[in-house]
């Protein structure tokens, strides 16, 4: 339904790979790179030319490099001179600006905006409606809700950016503020609504307005069965590498013996 | 000036009624039925294709209703397999997920997102940017403001989803977010950017964060003349069915005697 | 490569200026005006028609005025009835409703809803996804972090509509709510995530949740070099029209002197 091949633009300098699906109305413009086996679906605009395509004459669009197997839903804006993992995907409408760098398997909810310079480990998955402020640094495996917001501003408005740093296998409530330069550790929770400034150990759950540490995650104890679900990767596996698995067996076989 | 019959898609398999129109660049995929007398805007996606649609070769489209008198806004995304009680209208760049049912007379707002699996009565208007996670159940005439978030899992990440529960006639102020299993009774009101748990009888005003029971709304108020304006149906009718009728004479004769 | 001139629609009652560039599937409609040198990217709307429109037959698009120097990015949506001062520019999918008033030099960020009814002054800079309600005033210099919402609804629902001030130079960081009639003074700061009403004198520091005056924002010193950043206008200069100026010395050059 969606690939007639209707009002298409694909630029002459684009390399698409086998296999690709290309929606209706979409555009792809010079230099970008799509993976094998991709589906763009309609009305995308993929390699978004930067600001200076306005102004100079002798723009050069930098490259967009987008991994094999990758579902872009419709009204999505690349912008170029990123770089997508293999599998990525978006809900609808999302925007991701210049210098972002994703890992594998990372995947955007419906209006997430990402202001570019930024970098994603694998298999982050962000929620409708995120906002992700340069200079922000995220690890694998990391979740992030709707209407969180990463800013990097200390006095608002500078030259000043510093963004926020996430750990391996945190979550980050609906609504959430990351303050700039916050430092979240691996196998954390920011609570819904709260307003974060500040580092945290591992194992941290931040909550509040203002936001502070309230315990370890591993204390947070279900009322029905006594246990606490976290650390996540040992109680969820939907959609994880470990499906199937189990997380004890598949961290020693891939790098996070630790976690 | 929107209905120029330009870059049209409509499926042959969609039913449209009488006195419709249809914007250009719209796209009306297969299966959809559009009530008579209904506006379709610019550059919309009606009957959007669920996930198979993009993985499995036999994907039939499910059927999407759109009931009359219906004002879609432009570039607003309605999923198949979702029904629209009459008088339904949108602005510009809602998105609506499958399995959602709204009753008669609902409006959302621009950039607003229902994330799909819900229920809403009548009459209920949603106003920019809000966000409707799955397994919410929205009574009749329920008023939610912009940034409003309504979640439905209690331990992120995980396979639980609990959405949470709006009686008729509630307000949601600006910036709430309701966590999982919330149940919010009739007639009350969540304060803006209030952080919302539990449950509560009906005529509540809940707020703060985190929320609690500040007084029953029929308290409120007023400095300038010392009456309370809610139960807000006694005092506000524009678009409301109650008009020129007033409140008190149409409920009695519209199954809402209690209210 | 996003001006091939192609599927544009312009109307012929459209006065558009010398050397403007208009992108792929943009369409504008009666009664736009458009200065030298501006750029309506791709997939805009501009002159959107106001509701009437889908009503009445005899509908006549108002007028919508665009200075010289616009640089509008695609998908923005730009009702009819509203003007727009010289060098005004936008991120994606911005929407402006009708009568909304912006000075020079104005910048609205990716996804902003300005819901019509409002003013601005020059110079203001809105950040990605701010949502400003109708009756709203801004003053000059005046900077919006994302997700902010400006409200006019004391009691919703409701038919009084009275919006929030700002005054010059003041900044509003990310998350906060400005409930009904809230009066921020100039060269003020209120905080990210706070929600605040009432009236604030010049130079006030207010956060919260329920929002208060902190302390003056002279007051608030940096850790490291012992000095205030505010009032930032003598500390901040890219893209201020005092930038290699000072701002001691423009000021009184530009009707700033008490500031």
């Amino acid at each position: 339904m969606k690939f007639n091949n209707k009002n298409i633009s694909v630029s002459p300098k684009a390399k698409i790979g086998n296999n690709v699906k290309i929606g209706d109305n979409t555009v792809i413009y010079d230099n970008v790179i799509i993976g094998n086996n991709s589906i763009i679906a309609n009305d995308c605009i993929i390699g978004e030319p930067l600001n200076d395509y306005y102004f100079k004459e002798d723009y050069q669009n930098p490259e967009t490099i987008i991994g094999e197997g990758a579902l872009i839903r419709s009204h999505t804006i690349l912008y170029a001179d990123s770089v997508f993992g293999i599998n990525f995907s978006t809900g609808h409408r999302v925007t991701v600006r210049e210098k972002s760098i994703f890992g594998d398997n990372c995947r955007l909810g419906t209006v997430t905006d990402i202001q570019g310079y930024v970098t994603f480990g694998d298999n982050c998955w962000l929620h409708s409606n995120v906002h992700i402020g340069q200079q922000s640094k995220i690890g694998h495996f990391v979740f992030i809700y709707p209407y969180v917001v990463l800013t990097n501003d200390p006095t608002p408005p500078s030259d000043t950016c510093i963004g926020a740093t996430i750990g391996d296998f945190s979550q980050i409530a609906v609504g959430a503020v990351l303050l700039p330069k916050t430092k979240i550790g691996k196998h954390s929770l920011v609570g819904a609504q709260s307003l974060v400034g500040g580092s945290y150990d591992d194992y941290s759950l931040i909550a509040g307005n203002p936001g502070k540490f309230i315990k370890d995650i591993r204390e947070l104890k279900s009322k029905e069965t006594g246990e606490s679900h976290y650390p996540w990767p040992y109680n969820f596996e939907r959609g994880m590498p470990w499906e199937k698995i189990g997380f004890e067996k598949w961290k020693n076989n891939n790098g996070f013996e630790n976690d």
